[in-house]
């Protein structure tokens, strides 16, 4: 969790509420007021117009959001840092009401988010492979569903926190396909501000959004020189094309470094002079949820 | 579309029918048979297990599947090739009852998709700003339910395979806030195949995947300079980490080549030589959808 002084902040999540989204902020900031948003620009605006302290957006990886878009938003339409990022693990778990818990061999109906459906799909072909699956608008809809037909045997594929909320039994613990998969969520400011992190891992890293000057063969060659040499270590790197249409590209890097040492302020200030914008978003910790 | 001998061949697509990887397929194969699938994994299999000649799955800046997914089935579970891929602008549109068509002004419920309402955050804000928006598993879910409730004035946000298809009046055309999204679908095969493409944009690219020996700073400097000095220029390239949950990663790279291609033989040799893991996905054409 976050180690601050100040109380009582207001925090935009992407919700609704017992999301992802939501588990990954109540771990940061268990003291504080959430908020949720329905959208990620929602999200995005609630802080950019003052209206809250920090929102939490996903950025990879995610069931909730299109992670282009939070990529998108902060190129193109807002002017803020990463405060802290967090990275949590995506845990999968089937339940059902507790008065059909002793008969949850005989599901006749599987509920959940589709990309849920997706990440448990392997399980789902093995153990239910003749029971339809419903696609339903969040895996916390599909609990609530669960919840309020006692009557039927009908499953919901979600997180602990959906069993938790609408009452629900785990029968199933863990059917997500892969277990290294984690979701990244960013924790956006409007100040370049670095949150001070409990059980934050490894050091500080800064996150850059970089434009070439021209989309030449080897441009981005030249842009990694800069960093190669000086042992920048890139953690993440992905091309975005530019809403011009034209087939340019931005570049969004996270490189293992404080953006105040001496080498990134000269590698910096190299790729402004080989004619790159290059953007920070700030340097900040990595927070590891426990669960 | 594809121009090819074969007649009646079979696709499966990512699901529901009007979606919009639906209005790609249909573009691309508009003579064969189209299977939905409910989810990504889904549509890989069925081209891996000789269900289907070929898959068509979303890559990029969807609303409708996780990208993550698609590149890691790939990587991790499937040996497929990419036969083509093909580039569609996202539109969007607001949809009514035609008995509400009149009355569109005075809209009291919007439906939509989470990553829809997202996509037209701008024009929903200052045109209906106070109007509630209800998240819907699928812009053409949201669409049946507008075409079931006559008697309401409520609007469903959508592409026009949706309005179509539920017989709905498109009241305001494009309302997306950007007019150069697009989202990127890949049709899979099972063999290294190009498929011939009427208005197929440009030259042939190659989607190689790339496992670096060790994860050093330099390293993907070291790769980049064996396409760099070749002239071989990327237009896409993405880290994406693996699941063994250590902070390594395998790269995705677009380069526009053929493999075939003496100075992508000689790369693709030397980057094996360096010790990294090549795997290509195969070259292919771009298809550009008209609409």
């Amino acid at each position: 969790m976050v180690k601050y002084e100040e109380k009582n902040q207001q925090i935009a999540y992407l919700g609704p509420e017992a999301s992802f989204t939501y588990l990954a902020t109540k771990s940061l900031f268990p003291d504080d007021s959430l908020l949720p948003c329905a959208t990620i620009p929602e999200c995005i605006e609630a802080v950019s117009d003052g209206k809250v302290n920090f929102a939490v957006v996903p950025l990879e990886n995610t069931i909730e959001g299109t992670v282009p878009m939070t990529i998108d938003y902060l190129y193109h339409e807002a002017e803020l840092f990463i405060a802290a990022d967090c990275l949590s693990k995506i845990k999968q778990h089937l339940m059902v009401h507790k008065s059909q818990k002793d008969n949850w061999q005989n599901i006749e109906e599987i509920y959940s988010h589709p990309h849920a459906l997706a990440q448990c799909h392997k399980f789902l072909h093995q153990r239910f492979g003749s029971v339809p699956l419903v696609r339903y608008s969040s895996t916390s809809a599909a609990a609530k569903l669960v919840s309020e037909t006692p009557e039927r045997c009908i499953a919901a594929i979600g997180n602990s926190s959906s069993a938790e909320k609408y009452g629900l039994e785990i029968v199933q613990k863990n059917i997500h396909d892969f277990q290294f998969n984690h979701t990244r969520f960013l924790v956006l400011s409007k100040n370049n501000m670095r949150l001070p992190i409990e059980n934050s891992e490894g050091n500080a890293k800064t996150t850059l959004m970089i434009t070439l000057p021209v989309n030449v063969s080897g441009a981005l060659h030249q842009v990694l020189s800069v960093l190669a040499w000086r042992k920048l270590d890139l953690s993440k790197i992905e091309s975005r094309p530019l809403k011009t249409g034209l087939g340019e590209y931005f570049f969004i890097m996270d490189v293992h470094a404080d953006e105040n040492d001496a080498m990134m302020k000269g590698a910096m200030e190299e790729l402004a002079a080989l004619g790159c914008n290059v953007k920070s978003l700030g340097t900040y910790y990595t927070y590891l949820t426990q669960e």
